[in-house]
Order: C-alpha cells, then sequence, then structure tokens
C-alpha cells in the first residue's frame, strides 16, 4: 500500500499530537508502519525540515531508502545522553565523597520530608533515597501523615537545620493544602537549601557579580548538559520557553550568567514559534507535550527538553508513554542536538541534587 | 547652499557620534544650519525610518516644508515627559503624606548615609534630602569621610534599623574602595531596603507568586512611565539593553511580571540591533552614548531611555551635554514615544525612592 507524503505528514503529526489524537493513531500504526510509506517528491514541499532534505530531491523511494536516509540524517544529529551524563556525574560524585570521607570522615548527609501519601511524591522521594545511597550520601528521610500541622514540619525543619549530619533538606512539593509552602520552604537554612529555590538564593543567581549558594537542580542539570556536550553558550540565542521558579526562570538566568543572549517565552507570548525559531539552544520547559514542532526550530539549533509528560498510548502496556515538550521525531531532523525524553534531563534532575549536597558538606566543612 | 542627503544623513549622525565628533560637528553647525539643507527625492532611500516618510514623495523641499513636515511627524509621536509625569507621583504621595500624619501622625523618615567627599555623590544625596523635605519625608542625613571605617558605617545603618522613626535607608554608592560594599548593603535590614537592592529582593522580583518588599527605584520608574503613558506591555515584546544590577535585570524581571516577553541584550550579544529592532518596547540602560539608532527601532516602538550621558559640547557653557543611550534625534522619527534626556527617566528615580520610602512607613505601621 502506497501513501501520499500528505498521510506521512499526518502520521508523523500524530506522533506529535495532543493525547487522544495520539492513542487514536497509535491504534493505527500496525496497519499503517513505516515499511508502507511511499512519498512522491511532486507533493512535497521544496523544503520541509521534517523530511531528511537530501530525499527530497528524488522521485519515489523504496521504504527501506527512506529509512536507511533518515537514519544517515539522525546520526549527524546528537543525542544528548542525560542517562550517560548523569552516572558520569555520579561517579564523580561517588569519587569525591570517598575522598572527603577518608580525609576528613563526613559523610554528605540528605535529608527529605514527605508529608501526606500521594503516590508520585512517594516514587521521587523514594528515587533520591536510592540515588544518595549510591552515591555514599546518607539520607534522613521523615514521613508525616497529610492531616500533619504546619508546626510539626517547621520542628522537623529546624532540627534539621541545627543537625550537622545533615548537609540538605529537601522538602518534597506539594505540600498538603492547608499548609503555607512559602512559609515551610523559607524555613530551611540557606545554607543547606539544596533545592535552591530561596528566594535570597535566585537573587544571587540574578545579580551579576554575585554567587548563589545553591543552583536549583533541573536547570542545574540543563547546563551541565551543555557543557558536557561541549555546546557554546557564550554570545549565542537562548530561547526558555517557559517561565516557572524552578525551571524556567533559573535557567533562563544560569544562560545569561553564561553570556547567552535570552529570550524567554511564555503563555502570553503572541509569536512562540517565530521567536523560538531564532534560538540556537532552546531550553523548553513548560509541560505541553510535543508544543516544540520542527518548524518552530532553527537548524542546527541546539534542544534541551524538560518536559516529561504522560500522554495515552494504547500500544503501551501501560496505556501511556513519556514525551518531551517538543517533537522529537519532527526536532531531530532539524536540531544538531537533542535531549530525549526519558533519558535527558531527567536523570540529571536528582545527579544535579546530590552534586549540591555533595557541595554543601564540603563547603559546611571547608573542604576542597 | 544645497546639501545632498547624504550630507544631511551626516549631520544627523553627528549629533549621535561619539563626544569628539560631536563636539567637532557642532563647531560646523552655524556655517550649515537647518535653513540650509536641501534633499532630492531621487537619492533619498525608499524607506528610511529616520525621514519623515511622507516627504519621501515629493520630489525637491524647501527648507521651511521640510522643517514644518519633521515638526508634525515628530508631533505624532509621544514625548513621555518624565518631569511632569514625576511631579503627579510626587503631588500623590504628599497627599498620601499628609492624610498619614494626620489620621496616626506618622511622618515617613529616609536615612541617607554618605561616606568621602565625591561631589557627584554629594549632589545626588543634597537633591535626595531636598525631594524628601518637598515631599514631607522627613530625611536623617550622616556623612563619613573617606577613611572611615567599615564598622563605623555598620554601627549608623544598626542605629537606623532599630530607629522607629527611619523607614528608609540608603547608602549612598560607591563607597570608598577599602569597604566591602555587598556587607555593608546587606546589613540594611530588609524591611527598609528603600534601594531594593537586597538579593532577597531580587529574588522575589524574580519569582512568580512572589511580591518583593520594594523594586528598585529606575526600574520601577521606567514601569510607572509606561503605565501612565498607557503602554500595553502584556503580550508584547520588549528589549532591554544592558543587563546592571541596578536597572537593566530589574527591569527585564519587572516587564516579565507584566507579561511581556522580554530579551536581554548585552555586550556580549552578537546582533543587538537586529534584536533590538523586533522589540515593541525598548528600555536602554547600558550608559553608552547615542548607541541605539533609528536604524535599531521598530517604527512605532516605545523606547525608555535610561542613559544619562556627558558628551563633550563647546556650544555648550559647560562645554558637555547630557545624552542618553539611544540617539534622539533619529529615534523620534521612527517611534511612537520617547523619553527624552534629560527629563525622562532621571526624575522618575528620586520620586521612586520617595514612593518606596512611603510605601515602608505605611507598611511598618499597617497604614492603608
Amino acid at each position: 500500500m502506497a501513501s501520499s507524503p500528505i498521510t506521512m505528514m499526518k502520521m508523523k503529526l500524530n506522533n506529535c499530537s495532543p493525547p487522544s489524537t495520539a492513542a487514536a493513531a497509535a491504534r493505527f500504526l500496525p496497519l499503517l508502519g513505516p515499511h508502507q510509506i511511499r512519498f512522491r517528491s511532486s507533493v512535497a514541499p521544496l523544503y520541509n525540515p521534517s523530511f531528511p532534505r537530501t530525499i527530497i530531491t528524488r522521485p519515489t523511494f523504496s521504504s527501506s531508502s527512506i529509512i536507511t536516509a533518515a537514519m544517515a540524517n539522525e546520526a549527524l544529529v546528537k543525542v544528548i545522553d542525560g542517562k550517560k551524563v548523569a552516572k558520569d556525574v555520579r561517579d564523580e560524585i561517588n569519587a569525591e565523597i570517598t575522598r572527603m570521607k577518608d580525609s576528613i570522615g563526613v559523610v554528605p548527609g540528605l535529608a527529605v520530608i514527605l508529608v501526606g501519601d500521594r503516590k508520585d511524591s512517594a516514587t521521587y522521594v523514594r528515587n533520591k533515597k536510592k540515588a544518595c545511597e549510591t552515591a555514599g550520601i546518607k539520607s534522613y528521610e521523615v514521613c508525616l501523615p497529610e492531616n500533619s500541622t504546619e508546626e510539626e514540619v517547621l520542628k522537623y525543619i529546624s532540627d534539621f537545620n541545627d543537625d550537622p549530619m545533615v548537609h540538605g533538606i529537601l522538602v518534597q512539593l506539594p505540600l498538603p493544602s492547608h499548609m503555607d509552602e512559602e512559609k515551610i520552604l523559607h524555613a530551611v537554612c540557606i545554607e543547606k537549601d539544596v533545592d535552591g529555590f530561596h528566594p535570597l538564593n535566585i537573587g544571587q543567581l540574578a545579580m551579576r557579580g554575585r554567587e548563589p549558594l545553591f543552583i536549583p537542580c533541573t536547570p542545574k542539570g540543563c547546563i551541565e548538559l551543555l557543557h558536557r556536550y561541549n555546546v557554546e553558550i557564550k554570545g549565542k540565542k537562548a530561547v526558555v520557553i517557559g517561565r516557572s521558579n524552578i525551571v524556567g526562570m533559573p535557567a533562563a538566568l544560569l544562560l545569561q550568567r553564561e553570556d547567552a543572549t535570552v529570550s524567554i517565552v511564555h503563555s502570553r507570548t503572541t509569536n512562540p514559534e517565530e521567536i523560538t525559531r531564532e534560538a540556537d539552544i532552546i531550553i523548553a520547559a513548560v509541560g505541553k507535550p510535543n508544543m516544540v514542532r520542527g518548524s518552530w526550530i532553527k537548524p542546527g539549533a541546539v534542544i534541551i527538553d524538560v518536559g516529561i509528560n504522560p500522554v495515552e498510548d494504547a500500544t503501551n502496556p501501560r496505556g501511556y508513554r513519556l514525551v518531551g515538550d517538543v517533537c522529537y521525531e519532527e526536532a531531530i531532523k532539524v536540531a544538531s542536538a537533542i535531549t530525549p525524553v526519558p533519558g535527558g534531563v531527567g536523570p540529571m534532575t536528582i545527579a544535579m541534587l546530590l552534586s549540591n549536597t555533595l557541595l554543601s558538606a564540603k563547603r559546611i566543612n571547608n573542604f576542597k
């Protein structure tokens, strides 16, 4: 069965469509697999970054030639392997912890406070605990029931603030609605605020000539990926999509500290596509599955995709799959480097939390 | 004497040239006055925003018709009158201070600490004192010699922190080089930091859902001008040129809080002209005389020029004149609104300092 480029585009787009459409498309995939795809160049657009450009000049293609050419094209794009980098970072942390333990007998400690019984929060905390253990960081965990009082949480924070064995304190968010999140987060002493969300830290991050004690983990992870893949930031045009306190805003501040020319795109931006298309570096942190399409991307741009969005997928045993804020299938044909989802920024967040905890333990103990 | 458009351009450009060139050009002005200028449309560019477009369609012009048309065109551009707005703001502050005094007997107090004998600093402090008196704010002034110790300054700050009559504390910068500026500024308690430079304030300014106690005076003045001239910010593209801690960076954060799509242009930006030309709103705060030329400006853009740069001017009795970061003569032919220098942002800074002091007195005394 032959299908027109339009059919193929539809299929491609379906991969980057909203959940329900994606699920519907997924049902068709076994019937209309890639081995059945053909397209005629006469209907193909002159320049369409979502197709390998080398193919467009040829009239018809067998399925295998398309696949081979697409693979060749995609091979030129660096897939930024967050899993690998996170492992390298964790190995380095582990070596540093051993060195510190051997020379001054100090083991970094991270305290995590979990209130209520949200399943996702419990999973995050469990993962953090596991990562701590692997890295050689001692973890202290407090699990409080949903109906705990603010005072109880504040008491634990106060105790951890005073505890010399604890170098980082993390309050898992979101807190139950009856608690004042700002008040609780502000109770964590700034020297142990390994999340880096304290406004004093954010202020230092924003100001030239100042140094924050900690950099928020996810944006720190994004920049670390750029560094490890030797992506030049200085003088480059960077667009951050999303302006959340935990990712978008601090990511923009970090890029600016590295001398990028930064624009911030958000829900009120009238022409996000046009602005994004000018960027050499894109950090997408908006939480909208596949929002950034191939047409939004300047050829050769580097893309860090922070989004981790579940979309329905009947072909997946779990009934869903995870996608980023960027339509990976389209982006990989235009970008010069991109983080996959999962396996991109995700693993970096926990690695940076460990990094911040080590940093804190070193600073508190004046260990170089 | 007739002169070609090129000569006219040269003359125009000379007004926006570096100091020495401007001074040299100024010497020629009496010989080559505007009444002698002609240009032929055949050599005039098809679209040149630095000329009134209505004129370009006509073949030749007498000097008077050029001047009339230019004046008509410039009349369409709103000159944002900072002097007038600052006066309005100060009148409003004055009325509020009277109301507060009458109802709870509290008079706002501003303490200014001046160290050393820099002439410019002394002038600033004198102006602030005068503005306070006019507005009905009590000012407390401490002048310390250049060779004072850090401890002496810190002692004064500590006393003012504890003094219930003082609602705002301002340390005049720059401090002598033997003092740790950061340490001294951090000693001012956050509730009296009317300058708004404390990183905790900056952090709150950067974070969504948080409110800074004070907004730094100059950027606050820029936004106030936009508000009072009913310039829509939400959804607009804004470019801030310069990223200083005291103007550029907080101005960008403020514009973002008002839902503009903000880009920050700085010394490492490779194509500042191109990026600036996309802006609906430009805030220039870079300290470079006439850096932003007519060609940098999108027709209809609104320009807030924060720069106050002295340039040599032999025709001026003082030997210099003040110019902004934007070439006013060129900009006024392209922009829809612009602040002049002087008389634009300048008068707003002190007005905002008074506004912050009043705000502080109200907050400390819980007066609505």
